[in-house]
């Protein structure tokens, strides 16, 4: 085992809890107190490490969503539906049980945009939670879902199902739209703050900034 | 307290750990056992379970983001920075120290797209830490910024500044855009889980779903 933390970067501790927690197989036991481990030992560790630093999830959505990955059985036109609604069972997407301003107001948008989803998508949950969040704590001007935004997320699906349609003849298909959906979402959040000081630079443009570009100047300097 | 709770809907438990957190101001003392909470302890405990339950942040990453909130000396150019490295502190955005294959593509996409985008922006640490995690797992073919996620970042960040901008005058206008920033994040990600089942309707037209529309149609029947 401990040749295992040294090859794959995760500590000791690390693995004994993830063998506990059932996301990671144990290794063959070759002796009373030694295990064998192998190549994919150090990969699934590498994944799990993926999806719970670097796309954020908790230990519990992180074993749901493997266990997308590990069923031979999932058809490819369902694992994207799958690996949302495993990577969305955080309290934002917790189903709606009752129709509220927000429901009425994302399903209002779904019809206008012409868009086909289904009632349990968990986007639409989530949606309709931000939405009512928004009157609750008294920000009702908030309570909209942009024009912007709508086309963005279009343009944004569509590079995710290419990936999709791309990886029909792929072996780890599955892992593939899965971690294009966990990594994808941090991946957006990030590009959406370079974005965002981008644009404030546009609009403020006497604000104090040090930009990238300096920054790398400096250092060649 | 227990009107507190009831007002609110928040449980006395949760609202004490809050207290202790220091997320909710103490009520004023009115007899040995018994505080004053007034209007703005309900709308405080509003937010509080908005940024939490809603935008999903940690109790430790909710208390950086109401000090800025709170901070009256924050000028509205710098919320919006204030913002994002508030929000920003989980371990997704965590500064990469050295360079690294995923720090050289992002610097190299930002200066392609003539961003302005700081050298310690949490979405250019965010950004290389999925680059160089899709390279660790063994998929470098997704380690790519897709040019349309390029463009729906710009254009998400177009509407994010106009709201800033529209806040100029407003008397909560750091609250505005934190709850903007934060609950955005969370509005982005349900809006993707949408658009994605649309778009896999239009390029697997045969696969079963049952759309809001239709189960609207079947709850008026």
């Amino acid at each position: 085992m401990s040749q295992l933390s040294e090859t794959s970067g995760v500590p000791i501790a690390s693995i004994k809890y993830y063998l506990r927690e059932g996301l990671l197989q144990p290794g063959e036991r070759s002796s009373a107190n030694q295990s064998d481990y192998g190549d994919e030992h150090v990969k699934r560790l590498r994944l799990i490490r993926a999806l719970i630093d670097v796309g954020g999830l908790s230990i519990a959505t992180a074993r749901s969503v493997l266990a997308v990955i590990d069923d031979p059985e999932t058809p490819l036109g369902h694992v994207l539906g799958a690996a949302q609604h495993a990577v969305s069972n955080a309290s934002t997407f917790e189903p709606v049980t009752e129709a509220t301003n927000g429901t009425r107001l994302v399903d209002a948008f779904i019809e206008s945009a012409g868009w086909i989803v289904a009632s349990d998508n968990p986007g639409r949950m989530g949606a309709a939670r931000v939405i009512d969040s928004y009157e609750r704590i008294g920000q009702p001007e908030l309570a909209i879902i942009p024009e912007g935004y709508a086309r963005a997320s279009e343009l944004i699906a569509r590079v995710d199902l290419d990936w999709v349609a791309n990886s029909q003849g792929m072996s780890s298909k599955a892992e593939t739209v899965i971690v294009g959906t966990v990594l994808g979402d941090a991946l957006l959040a990030s590009l959406r703050r370079m974005a965002q000081e981008n644009r404030s630079c546009e609009i403020f443009p006497n604000s104090p900034h040090k930009a990238v570009t300096e920054h790398t100047e400096k250092a060649r300097s």
